[in-house]
């Protein structure tokens, strides 16, 4: 069997299975000039299309990647099972072990196996997904504050996302009063050392241990505290959320703004959020603006990268021609 | 010295210098109870304020890194300065190895350092930051479209995003003809198989070698065809940028959709990007919709985390009481 007969049996993935990444990540700029990686060797090409590529055209490791993940999702490879090794890759793909490496290494970032220090590779039962839509999210939550309490309690904003009930999740906060370091007094545009109610929130689903979002809120102490119930953790979660805790103390939001970044995730989020070292998180800070103009709220938001979206739709105006 | 007196010679960062990351990044969840991460032990601790913590309720390490930071963003250790060994760092700070090597992966991620096979850890020069405004640059961008030639070459969207003229920044462009896999099929709506143009772009500051963003632009062959000078690659970067091509063979936006997705880098990647493997990197799928509810364009725009945020601002309805 020759190379080029192995690579004509692997399947390209179905819609329904692919995983909800972008193809750039399968596809590591296969017209890179080898050696060197400066500017002065990546000037345009110029001309027209330089070059006409078939469907293969992505990097063999990925091919071998997709191959395992449609067995993994398809359940022939079932959660638990012990991944074949590198060299027994090695000799059923034809690939190299470096891109056997790669392969398995894409299937870590993907979330579909756990590397067992000294005991291998394992499948890994599939896990949650969460697709925000955090502009409707927020006109959603905020629309949800005038209901009644009964209407209030039966979903809240990660429902929204996930599809999950309230029955179907595991809800976890923590307050503590802190001071304002340089950086949150920035953030609430108050004087460093001003007292602040700190909430940690953990949301999981019932179903497994590790968060699907953490959400580290502050806000300045003396607003929360006119009304003593929102300085009390065993009141959440909260029917109406965010917005109707502060509608309790007068306060209306005019909007909220969001700064999205990528990083690694601190040891510490790793194991809790139960993601390989080699998987990102994305982080959103979100600050919530009332309506007379004051920062009423900061929250750190941190979301494993393998099984997180945030999705955004920008409608544009019509040209008037 | 004792540990505590060191520790209040840790200055806290200005508002000026602190990194443009959450809060939360420098803030891996102290009450974490030890030992023991399921769900199970992170139940809700209940009552009202658990504690009160001053402001140095971050760990050690990060405090460290911060003083660190400082040091490098006002000069004092130059681009090029070979860091202090852990050894060092540990002596002259009184704290653990671990938390000394917790502090330097902490600025590497940072994007501060960079760390040498064999040789130590050296200051980077700073680099140029991106901070995308998505929603308001496809819609400059769209308005654009209708001005004269002189005005659409005056600037484009990275300009827009980086405050760099357009004489700042180093282009490269890079079209082929590629065959729809079964992703780019789905994402596309068309069949797979069919011919696509697949552009890539890399953007870059005048001023260093590695890209600010890397995309990965692919339209139906067939659509672009109509406009010969869309297949030349020697024609970008093109005034008026992506909207004025699709202008040219009678294409207008309706809207643009995002999902925004964080992973590691690939190890191409990393090397283009010229960013430690440890550093995450942003990704965005880009899918353009015209007025007839058509997908015209799928590009996948990576970016590296250490030195780009986005930003959205999402304002809301006001309530009618």
């Amino acid at each position: 069997m020759t190379a080029t007969d192995r690579r004509s049996t692997l399947r390209a993935p179905t819609a329904a299975h692919r995983p909800r990444r972008p193809a750039v990540a399968v596809d590591p700029v296969p017209e890179r000039p080898a050696g060197g990686t400066t500017w002065q060797s990546l000037e345009r090409l110029g001309g027209t299309v330089t070059g006409v590529h078939g469907r293969d055209w992505r990097p063999r490791y990925l091919q071998l990647a997709e191959e395992l993940r449609v067995k993994i999702t398809s359940g022939e490879l079932a959660p638990g099972t012990l991944m074949p090794s590198e060299t027994e890759l090695a000799d059923t793909s034809g690939l190299s072990r470096t891109s056997v490496r790669n392969a398995i290494r894409q299937l870590r970032e993907w979330g579909l196996v756990r590397a067992e220090q000294g005991r291998g590779t394992y499948v890994r039962a599939p896990r949650q997904r969460v697709r925000r839509r955090n502009a409707e999210r927020y006109q959603w939550e905020k629309d949800r504050v005038l209901l009644d309490e009964e209407e209030r309690l039966k979903t809240g904003a990660t429902e929204h996302d996930t599809g999950l009930t309230v029955d179907d999740l595991k809800f976890h906060a923590e307050f503590t009063r802190v001071e304002a370091d340089a950086d949150m007094a920035a953030a609430l545009q108050v004087e460093p050392g001003t007292p602040l109610l700190r909430r940690v929130y953990w949301t999981s689903s019932r179903h497994e241990n590790a968060p699907l979002t953490m959400s580290y809120s502050y806000l300045p102490y003396d607003l929360v505290a006119a009304n003593p119930d929102l300085l009390d953790a065993s009141n959440e979660p909260w029917p109406g959320g965010s917005q109707h805790q502060l509608y309790t103390i007068g306060v209306e939001l005019d909007r909220i703004d969001e700064e999205v970044r990528a990083r690694p995730p601190s040891p510490d989020e790793a194991e809790l959020l139960d993601i390989d070292p080699g998987v990102s998180v994305l982080t959103v800070r979100k600050t919530s603006i009332d309506t007379t103009g004051r920062v009423v709220e900061v929250a750190d938001v941190v979301m494993p990268g393998d099984r997180t979206e945030l999705v955004y739709s920008h409608k544009l105006q019509r040209w008037k021609i």
